[in-house]
């Protein structure tokens, strides 16, 4: 059997990168963006809901989708790993026919460890290289890039052993993204995954707001927070690869863009832009 | 200034993952090999001893490398990131040049904290997708795929936090490589990494052997020593993403594949092909 992923053909969809505790009640924006992304009242959407361990997750996001105009809605139910091995034909059949799938939140490494190397996540790649967009909570945000922080710990400044890496979904190879940043206090875990490779670009989301990443690479900030964006690769100086410390590391010209909703990150030019000022407040 | 790595065009290079301590004195197979993939007495050799904290490193692969008839070899003296931010124009130059790239033993995460995301590891990228060969041994064998495993704890059957994952080079997305691999006995932390995404194909290599990775994602094993090809796709069960846990992690049904030298393994089909029955043995 072949697992392997396909390489993106054309132009893939965005993703949706969220930082959990969107706002589920009132004007809903990120879940409104996402089902518009997705086709409007064309929508056919997959839920995929593995990474909680509560019941209702699944229909509860399927009932705010139906209240956004979205008709089609599909709760796919893969409580474990056989599951994703042998799931049925009618989950794939709705898989394959998605134009968007929604990742819920809970435990990212269960959603790795769970769907990594299976038939339903062959073809989920392949929809996403396809065109179809895919958005992430939580967990369910963290899992969408190569490089997933699966766990670590709190605190603004990097130090040994608080971040540990595993591969996710690969839908971006850009950035590592981590999720409720400001709330639970996460630079520093940011940076200790960045200062091991810092070639890449790391996007702290939120709380209700959410990073989409379009195709040409370029991140929009939208909800109710901020988009922290690290970008270390002209640091000059870490001590990130002595494993012997324990402690503290040091990181000499990191480079940091705080984007508020509007704002918008080049990931080919690691620049930011602005938001367009509103008319009507004061300048 | 933009750092991101192009999208490969056309046919790469090959990949010599090279378990460590390959034979230096006598045959030389696994050396030579390298040599011959990056055109033998045509080769334009350059050398990254930046792992290994020995200063004579880089000069004693020189020689080698001149004894194996290749008369170009470069050796790049980076010992920090400032100097791989902004290296000296003859350092680029030789990179540009290069028709195989050697990367030295040491530590991997020296690798990827001092050459993650500057214009030297971009070049490097960018000749490898144009054709040239790169080769690493041990630390160097870790650092060419996109997940690397930075450091962990030796045992033949996984546990909790045994593996730390870092981005590595990114030269393959196929495989997770670990090396000094029967002699170390790394198998348990092989797995651990493949728990966390069973998507990925972790190969194990043994000292004086490597694993030679084509264009068309075919595995070689050469020297005098065996590849383990660990396949966790078809893992029905692991409690890999119960973090709550410490010490020892179960996983179901994992393939297992040991090729010793002349051995194949197909990474789209991951079926592995014996070696050809040489002449004059008995059967």
């Amino acid at each position: 059997m072949n697992l392997e992923h396909a390489e993106p053909e054309g132009r893939g969809g965005p993703l949706i990168a969220i930082g959990g505790a969107e706002d589920k009640l009132r004007d809903r924006q990120i879940l409104r963006r996402f089902v518009a992304e997705a086709g409007g009242a064309n929508a056919r959407i997959v839920i995929i809901p593995t990474a909680s361990q509560l019941d209702d997750t699944g229909d509860r996001y399927a009932r705010i989708f139906h209240a956004l105009s979205a008709d089609e809605t599909h709760v796919i139910q893969i409580q474990s790993r056989e599951e994703a091995l042998d799931p049925e034909a009618e989950t794939l059949e709705a898989m394959e026919d998605a134009s968007g799938i929604f990742i819920s939140g809970g435990n990212q490494l269960r959603l790795s460890t769970l769907l990594g190397g299976t038939p339903l996540a062959a073809v989920l790649f392949r929809k996403h290289a396809a065109g179809a967009v895919v958005a992430g909570t939580s967990a369910g945000a963290a899992l969408l890039a190569e490089h997933m922080i699966a766990f670590g710990q709190s605190g603004p400044s990097p130090s040994h052993k608080m971040v540990t890496l595993a591969p996710g979904l690969g839908l971006t190879h850009d950035v590592i993204i981590d999720q409720h940043f400001r709330q639970r206090d996460r630079l520093g875990r940011l940076l200790m995954a960045l200062c091991y490779n810092p070639r890449l670009v790391g996007l702290g989301v939120d709380e209700d707001a959410a990073a989409i990443i379009d195709a040409d690479r370029i991140v929009h900030v939208i909800g109710n927070g901020s988009v922290t964006v690290v970008d270390a690769s002209q640091c000059r100086w870490t001590n990130a690869d002595d494993v012997v410390t324990h402690g503290p590391i040091g990181v000499f010209g990191v480079k940091l863009d705080v984007l508020s909703p509007g704002c918008r990150y080049d990931l080919a030019t690691r620049m930011a832009e602005p938001s367009r000022r509103m008319e009507g407040k004061p300048t």
